[in-house]
Formats: structure tokens, sequence, C-alpha cells
């Protein structure tokens, strides 16, 4: 089969799509013909030799895709070859085949193209569980997330939204903000223009936010822990402003507010806080809202992978807005 | 009534027994006649004027005491003249006398006598809503404790035992670690010879623990997150090593860990998250088993209040083993 490859650590330039061996199907797993797959930061981080996948993993990039089911494993049961599917992958799915754990994939959602379908997995399983399972959104709640136009912004605006949460988010351009409040947000505010902490104090007069899903890590962490509610929870999942910052547990008490930091990719594949777990819970309580168009992926473009590099490059630049499919086909 | 009273912020010895004005007992309040109060290291704070009370709370020192209800405030139901009981106060408990929300008292155990009683709220309130209510502790579970042979720490270690937790701890000399582990510490681990992350490692085959309850605040959060197993709750209650500590964001990320810190003091009296709330929880899942003996206030020594500067050189040169109780009556 085809997939993209590393040449060498690098740039985006240094993506190559070539052929590879095929990849074998153990006991518990499927095979999926990719139709699509989606460029997630963590990939520019891999790429740059910053991000090995997890031991025993692919080491070709790709943590989601969506296809068609060709091989089914030993012990799976409930699927068969020719299911339309997408899944959460630890890696493999810039590929034209790819083994996925069973407890991995999600039916294609009726309504959603099978190639757009790839664009769900992460930020859906991200949001559900860092987001409701973590931090335990409410009706009524207030939520902050950064990056409110990344694929997992877009997708944190619209599960929060549909909760019953006030949404507060922030980006870079006034398009940005547009497409934030078209899918939810009731406040979305320019971070070049405005002090988030400022502006989310006037709006809930003085009282913060419940829950913020933040991707700036150490830049962010004191301003994070101030715009925080009594009771409030911080959750970080990237770290484009560094990972090492200063925590004053002096204004985190005085807030009882807590600070967790998590990942998907490094999650086990089963058992207690796995990735199965992740995915069973997605399917019972972010599915049928997809299915019904009340939850929609938002894909910014959509590429071939012979142009991962460009795709690479689009979200270093954070031109886009939703997700960059990368597509076998096109 | 008299009370003690702090001529100036400062060392111990501004600590003075004198007259001062009763208190009111205001609606929703009943009033105690102290039979005892227990020294908190927030005392020690106030005294050297770093911990104001919270808006609208007495300025006398004393966050839980033990007497007989003497006075019944408007509005309140379920409590008579003459009732023996310890409460949860925001202050005022180093005094003859002292009003509190009902919400906020809980009837002397039987087994227990008066005075002992004062020994108990803050520890099981302290101690109920951090480790089990917040970070959910559960059988099985390994859990540290840092300063065991503290008034938190001797309750901890119990009820974390009685959990069937499997208990660790830290402390300064062989007589504190042979207490903890006479309550029910596994390991008991001599901070000033042994670093408690490698220890723990040791002991865990790399795991790490559950849950942390931290008083070290700064100086220990580094060491406290690679303490952590997968999926850890680091909460801190006390900064005896300073606020202001680096976080390590990936290394979180790395345990999906979080970082809590909280203060019973600061609570609303009632409402979600308020003592009231936490008062019942202990009243229902602790009470039972201090009434059975089961768990039991760890006692260092009884002064009398108007030597209540010696008490608090006591937790200053961290002498003592549970807590240190001030009688009016001896």
């Amino acid at each position: 089969m085809r997939a993209v490859t590393i040449s060498e650590p690098g740039g985006p330039e240094v993506l190559e799509w070539a052929e590879v061996p095929d990849p074998v199907c153990g006991p518990g797993e499927v095979v999926v013909d990719v139709a699509a797959t989606a460029v997630n930061r963590a990939d520019l981080l891999q790429r740059q030799g910053f991000y090995p996948p997890p031991p025993g993993g692919s080491d070709i990039l790709g943590l989601e895709c969506s296809g068609l089911i060709s091989e089914v494993g030993e012990g799976v049961t409930g699927w068969s070859v020719g299911d339309e599917v997408c899944a959460l992958l630890s890696g493999g799915g810039y590929a034209e085949r790819v083994a996925v754990p069973a407890g991995q994939l999600l039916p294609r959602p009726s309504g959603v193209e099978l190639a757009t379908a790839a664009a769900l997995p992460e930020v859906t399983c991200t949001v559900w569980s860092n987001v409701f399972l973590l931090a335990g959104l409410r009706r009524g709640d207030s939520f902050l997330v950064h990056g409110g136009s990344s694929g997992i912004g877009t997708m944190a605006i619209q599960l929060a939204a549909r909760a019953g949460a006030r949404v507060f988010t922030t980006a870079g351009t006034a398009q940005k903000l547009d497409a934030c409040r078209e899918l939810g947000a009731e406040v979305a505010i320019n971070y070049r223009e405005e002090d988030f902490v400022e502006r989310i104090r006037e709006e809930t007069d003085g009282a913060g936010v419940d829950v913020v899903l933040d991707n700036m890590g150490a830049k962010y962490l004191g301003r994070n822990v101030e715009v925080l509610a009594t009771g409030g929870r911080l959750v970080s999942i990237g770290f484009q402003g560094g990972t090492k910052g200063e925590l004053d547990l002096g204004a985190l008490m005085r807030k009882r507010g807590s600070v967790a930091a998590t990942s998907l990719r490094f999650r086990p594949a089963t058992g207690p806080g796995g990735k199965a777990e992740i995915v069973a819970a997605v399917l019972h309580d972010v599915w049928p809202d997809v299915e019904r168009g009340v939850v929609r992926p938002i894909v910014d473009r959509r590429l071939p992978m012979s142009r991962a590099a460009e795709a690479h490059s689009v979200l270093e630049a954070s031109e886009h807005i939703g997700k960059v499919l990368l597509l076998t086909d096109s």
C-alpha cells in the first residue's frame, strides 16, 4: 500500500507519499481501507520528531480515519467487511489501509459522507472525554475553549452549547470569531485585541467560567486559573505555549479549582479510561445528534494524501477553520 | 466572655486571654458554650496577619470547637439547649462562647469525651471533602498523605485505610513514623532520609499513587506530580513550602493527572460545596465509625485557653502527633 512517510524529522517537506508494507490484522482488530484521515496538531510534532508513537503503535502519522472495513480479525464481533466506519487511531491513518482495535470503531453517521466522517473521531472523543466525562460540564455552566476555530474548538463549541452551557471562546481573526459565533459561542474574543480574563469577568459579573478547555499550556496557565469560577476545572490538552509554567496554588485554592492535563493517544485501547470506553460513550451520547445534524463535522478543506505537506503547512499557519482532511482517492 | 485575642500580628506571645463581647446568636445559628477548641496551622498564619477571616466572620481564632448549646437562634430545628456538640467554624473557637450556623454542628460522638470531640470537625471534614468527595479515593487505590503525624495526617491515614486503600505517608521522626504505622499506614517514609518518589515507585512497582493529599504546596509540586499514577489526583490543602511552583503540564499529561487546591474555611456556610453539605456527609459517612471506635481522634496534648501561645509554639516546632486542644476549664 501507499502511505505518507517521513524521510527524516523536519518541516512539511519531509512528508512523502510512498510504498510501505500493508498492516497486519491482529486479533481483536479490523483493517480499514482508508477513505480519508484528518490532520491533528500532534502530527506536526511527530513529523518533527517530538511526539513518538506509543510503544507498539504504527510509526505512520494519523490519529483518525474513515473508510470501509476490508478484513475482520479473530474474535471481532459486530463488524463486517464492507461496513462504513470511522475510527480513533494511535497512528497509521495517513495510509491506504490501517489496522484498528475494534473498540475504536464508530459507524459512519447517517447523513455524513464517508470521507467527511474522518473529521469526527478525534474531536468528539477529545471533547467528550475532557469536557464532559472529566470536567463534568453541565447545563447552566459557563465554558471557555481556546482556539475556537480549530477542529477541537469547533466541536467543543457545538457540544457545550448543545449541553446548555454558556460558551466563551478565543480566536485570532474576525472570520474565525464569526465562525465560532455561528457554531454557538455566545462570546468570541479576539485574543490579539482583548484580554480574555477581563472580558469574561465582565460577561459573567466577575464569576468566571466553570470549565476551561486549553490548548496553550504554560503560556495561559496563570490566566486560565484566574478566569476559573469557584470550583472551576481547567483541562489542558495541548501545549502550543509550552509545557512548564508557574502555578499559583494560592490562587487555585481561592477558586477551589483544579488543573488537569490529558491525552487521548496514550490511553490504553481497552480497560478503565481506555479508548474503547470513550468511543462507546461518544457513540451513545454524541452520535445521535451528529446523525440528526445538530452536531456537525466542520471541514476546512480536503486534500489528497499526496499533498500532506500542504495540509501540515495550513495547520502550522493556523489558516484553517475546522478540520483539514487528507483523502486517498482525490 | 473571655477569648484569646491578638494584641498585634506577631509571634505566639501576642496571644492574650482577655475579656471580649459575647457573640450574638443570629437566625439559623446556635451559640455553643465552648468546652474546647483545637489549633490549626491556619491559626498560626492568621495570628501573623497572613490569613484574614472570611468577610463577616469572627476575628477571633479557632476553626472548630466542642461544647454545649446554650442558645438556639430563630429558624433552627433539631438542636436544643444543652445538646453536646462539636462544630466546624469560620473562626471564633478560641473563646468561651461562639455562634455557629446550625448546618456546621455535629453531635458529640458517643464514646468520645466532650472536650476531645473538638479534635474532630476540621480533620474529618477536610479529609472527607478532599480525599473522598473530590478525589474519589476507592478500595484498592493507593494514597499518599504528607505529614502523616499532623492532625489531618492522622485522620487521613485512618479514613483511607478504613476505605481499603494502600496508605503511604511521610513524616520527620521515628516516633512520628511509628504513630503513622499504628494508625494504618503501610509505608511511612522519613522525608529527611529518603526520597518519597523513589520509595513509592519501588513499593508500587513503578505505578505511583492514585491520590496525594498535600500540605507542602510549591516545594513538593513537581515531586507530587511525579509520584502520581495514571489518572492520579493531587490535592493541595496547605502551602508550608510556598504557593508558587513550576507545574510541568507535559508530565501531568503523561499521567493524565490533575492538581486541585481547596480550603474549607472559605466555603460558603450553605449551598453546593458549602460547609453544611460537607458536615452532613461526614455525619453520614464518618461519624458511625467514630462512634464504633474504628476511627479515633488523635490528641497530642490538652492545654488551657490561657496557654494558647504555648500551643502555637508546639505546632510551629512540629513537635506534636495529632491535635493540640485548648480547653476552657482546665
